[in-house]
């Protein structure tokens, strides 16, 4: 009820402040019989780790993943897997001058007025760090949706208004994780990387978009009318931070297409029923369609910028100019990507898992 | 866990099929005391209610809810709000043929692969009838908010690709109401009603996006990490049928904005901390600014359309096509303002009512 | 969150007051595609119903059940499932005296401090009544389980002191439902309702213990370390107003026993696992063993008695003398027998439906 | 969902094996400014821990709670509060003979069933040791409830079938905590350890009866009709391994009282409404009266005797006898005091937080 669990079958509680001693997940839900290694997880914790681009954060951490619980001979119990990374390379020093100043764009002013009190330092709990935890559990939920045959892939469709040429599943595949950027258009993710490095040279930041597909999503997930497929993912993806819009298949595009050109026909092929094209994403009345999942989230331009800003004082109440030093990314783009596949993940687990059996 | 409840402190949960014997919402959380009369409900009821314009369908339901226990002496008791509304104009008839062929663009296919069977009969509980329940309990929300001063205004600011220009709350709460479609702006209002009289005659049917802002919203809403305001809002939103997108504030804009314009600058005015500009939309770090809400769904165009289209006969496994006859809404954007905003309002009284006090 | 709803993937909530225009429930998760008929509800109704006997209250309500929602040509949807019983035979002339007047040991006082205003009509919320609407959902919830072959068997084991021998699952089967007072042991049964009519003249009532026990649970049931099988069935069985204790197997009489007394030993029977005792009651550490699940509650005597009772006019805060008239069970042990065996089939088609595979 | 989680405001997931790494629990929802140090909880620790007295197990473990998160500044950020112990004092070689070899009374053989495997060293998760999670957890929870004038008093009454006289308040507070049993009669204390003591001498292990005293309760906390305060009291006390029964004020001695006897009368003095008797126990239709919370676990003899006892190899289906080793509690009951005080006071403060306005 407090804001920071996620999911019933496959329930994930998260905690941890950004230069606090560390920041961990408790998941539980977790089916017994699982093999599974800190390696695995560690992973996926690399792919969101600060410090490895020079569009990335200079904060070096290698924010290795510690197992707790519910691992014995290297599978799960089905009790709770509690893990663990430690915070290491903390220099709060340059957050003392903000302790007052709540910083624009950012959480400072509204933890400030809901709590009456708030970890200044790093961001606190509103730091994107808190988002390791999401991908260790992620992680974990890719792992069960694997051998379920779901694949879910994430990349960068536009940054600072490039925007990448439609690319296949097996494109994406090959491509998004080789460029910084996470782009599968090899030549948009060049410009992508230039327009970051401008950005940044002039003190500004720049916003983007990310896509998640999910393959191989078997039909029937979704619990209409409330907890749709659809419903759960937009809350899923819009948790994470800076992130200010969320889209399934033909999205907002939607609003201006006509009926005739909005629904997918079905046909049969091969003894099955399909639809040729796929304008839903993958969901039709909150309920998985077994066409891929689309979805789309607008990220916006990082708040911490290098050029000066105003704000208050919220002591003194006085306004005053202020001017944001220390390691922050340019864009956020590229490290979002496997945070929100894991929020992917971590939706489509919890429906598989909690799938009612027909009478 | 079964999808036909929202909402923790203030829980609603919905039932009825389009054209079995009613639908109806149990209300578990209303505090005690609340003066309510079943006129009050019925008004927002009549703003959602089929068969008022020709742009509508042309179902008629008179939809005189009936309340059934929760209040006592004019005044709520604390305990379960049930009401209902009885189904009256139901004509099955046309629906037969689609008994064992899906509709595109609709939940029908879903719905059988789901659960194996469905009650085919006007969509059964996908029917964008099952919003009804919606509206009446988010009018109870409406009430509580109001005491609270908080004002949820909704309206169309896009139908066709015909979009509204820029409205202030003023001339929202004047005109919005007053316009067949729902539109603040009077003359795209014009245009977006001959774009939708067009659409049907042609056997179409067009999408639109509708905003809802709410306004004196108090700072300190929303639980971070996972159920953040805007999280929940997306839930909430994307959870309406024919919503394929929701943004807050800038939204996919942000996308495109720099850091230095995303960022809402903080100043000192008349003793207390402002912003000049909104692009937040009222949520910074998943909790409420106290600037106003702003938020904006992606509608997509009615699947219920007279032209031919191709589907499948799910008994004997051929391909067929359809004609869709009945009463269908051509443009579902104006009905839809009442649910949005009871969706929005539904959002807002939870967190109101669970809000923890401080110590 | 504000407490009338019980279960996960079964989840019911219940609605309304002994003297507002109906009581109901809503049943969500129930799957798709079991028959269920209004009269296989009816039944189970029947036997909570009033007015049957000279040991329960006069009051005479049909407790029709009406079906709103939920099924579709017999069988269900896997939508929610939605029923009302509207109340008739209502006199709330007798209440008027005790507007401003809590009755001892009813809730009148808690639901006045709690809500600040109550129905004080036949309790309002808090009356008997309400378990009506537990009855309708367990009938389902029955029917489910038996679908896995698990039974539900409750009878009177004490009333007033006089205790039932122990009886087989088969004297329960046949004898329990024959007699007035609902006990197993025919010779017993004579003296409970002799003391029960005894009292009844005095102006007095009595209480007694209401055994339920479940047969042929599968085993795995429960989830460890708060959920557990017999956590949950403690709550779902002291959620019943009247009761005062819960206990399974041993229960207070463990508190007695050594540890070669209550243990269960194990041994290998015709290729099985089993224990010749089951003092457990068919739980260990919150799991289902397989063995037959064994709870007791302890029921108090009914508060509303004849016999003068003091009492404090809230308005005035003078101390008062009453009497209660009106329409009362001396005893509701046997009236409770359907609702506690509703709780159990309530707790365990929670378990089974939730019940997650193992990867 | 799965088991872990208790409560709602202020919601704990606890985690960890017997023999893992570590054991620990994540609390959300406790109130930001809350100044709280790891010294105040390890108080609580050290009542319930190991190797303190010749009547309980003599594993030595330090169980030193090491907070991570969600304090700063020595104060609550409103933020998740994460803490654990390090196992230390681990031997898991006694338990290697176990591995295949369920032991009766414990929870070995369903964990198999229902996980399909399970970590047999001390128990695992099914160890009592999980209980240290409850008791850091209510730490926290306790303060705050006594920071709204709530205090929580536990002791035993009953130990091997020797029963304490009745004790007043200030004897509970003063005399628990003194002798080995936490017993509040010195006399009957005596007795019950030298009946431990006789019963570990012929490997054997006794049960008995804990009782939980809350004074000064508000009035209105519980949610009827599922939620009651002693519904949920039951639910987290009958979650205590070892717990067979739960019983409420008179509990199940009403099963045998008059309603005259039983109903608690109400008078006026000093300008307060008040009961003279308080056979309800503190709570009625679910809500607390404000009179003293009175609850009673009857708690069965620890299943690990020395004594030679009857199981079963799973894995050759072979009867087997088999002779427990290790350190074990002959009896459980005072190591329980603290972990079943835990529990009530996350009953209570869940509800003072969730506790609703009144509009």
């Amino acid at each position: 009820m407090s804001g920071n669990s996620f999911g019933t079958a496959f329930r994930i509680t998260t905690w941890g402040e950004s230069h606090g001693a560390a920041l961990g997940v408790v998941i539980d839900g977790c089916p017994a019989g699982l093999v599974l290694s800190a390696a695995e997880i560690q992973r996926e914790l690399n792919r969101r780790k600060p410090g490895v681009s020079d569009v990335t954060t200079a904060r070096k951490e290698a924010d290795e993943v510690q197992l707790l619980s519910g691992i014995f001979e290297g599978k799960t119990l089905g009790t709770p897997i509690s893990l663990l990374v430690w915070n290491k390379d903390v220099n709060s020093s340059t957050y003392e001058s903000f302790k007052h100043i709540p910083r624009p764009g950012q959480a400072d002013y509204t933890y400030q007025l809901k709590y009456g009190r708030r970890d200044h330092r790093g961001g606190g709990r509103a730091s994107g760090r808190e988002t390791l935890a999401r991908v260790a559990a992620g992680a974990i939920a890719k792992k069960i949706l694997a051998q379920h045959s779901v694949e879910i892939l994430g990349h960068v469709v536009e940054i600072a208004g490039i925007r990448a040429r439609e690319v296949s599943a097996a494109e994406l595949r090959d491509h998004a994780e080789r460029t910084t950027v996470r782009c599968a258009d090899p030549e948009a993710a060049k410009r992508m990387e230039a327009a970051i490095k401008a950005a940044k040279e002039e003190g500004e930041s720049v916003g983007g978009i990310v896509e998640v597909r999910a393959l191989g999503v078997p039909p029937g997930l979704g619990d209409p009318v409330f907890d749709k497929l659809d419903a759960e993912l937009a809350k899923a993806l819009m948790s994470i931070g800076a992130v200010k819009g969320v889209e399934l298949g033909a999205g907002f595009e939607a609003a201006r297409l006509r009926g005739s050109e909005m629904n997918d026909e079905l046909f049969v092929h091969a003894g099955r029923i399909m639809t040729r094209t796929n304008t839903a994403g993958g969901v039709l009345g909150g309920i998985s369609t077994g066409a891929p999942l689309i979805c789309r989230i607008a990220v916006k331009p990082t708040p911490s910028i290098a050029k000066p800003q105003r704000s208050v004082n919220m002591t003194t109440m006085q306004d005053v100019e202020i001017q944001i030093t220390g390691r922050h990314d340019p864009c956020i783009c590229p490290r979002i990507v496997p945070v929100a596949e894991a929020m992917v993940a971590l939706v489509l687990v919890n429906f598989l898992l909690r799938n009612p059996p027909r009478i």
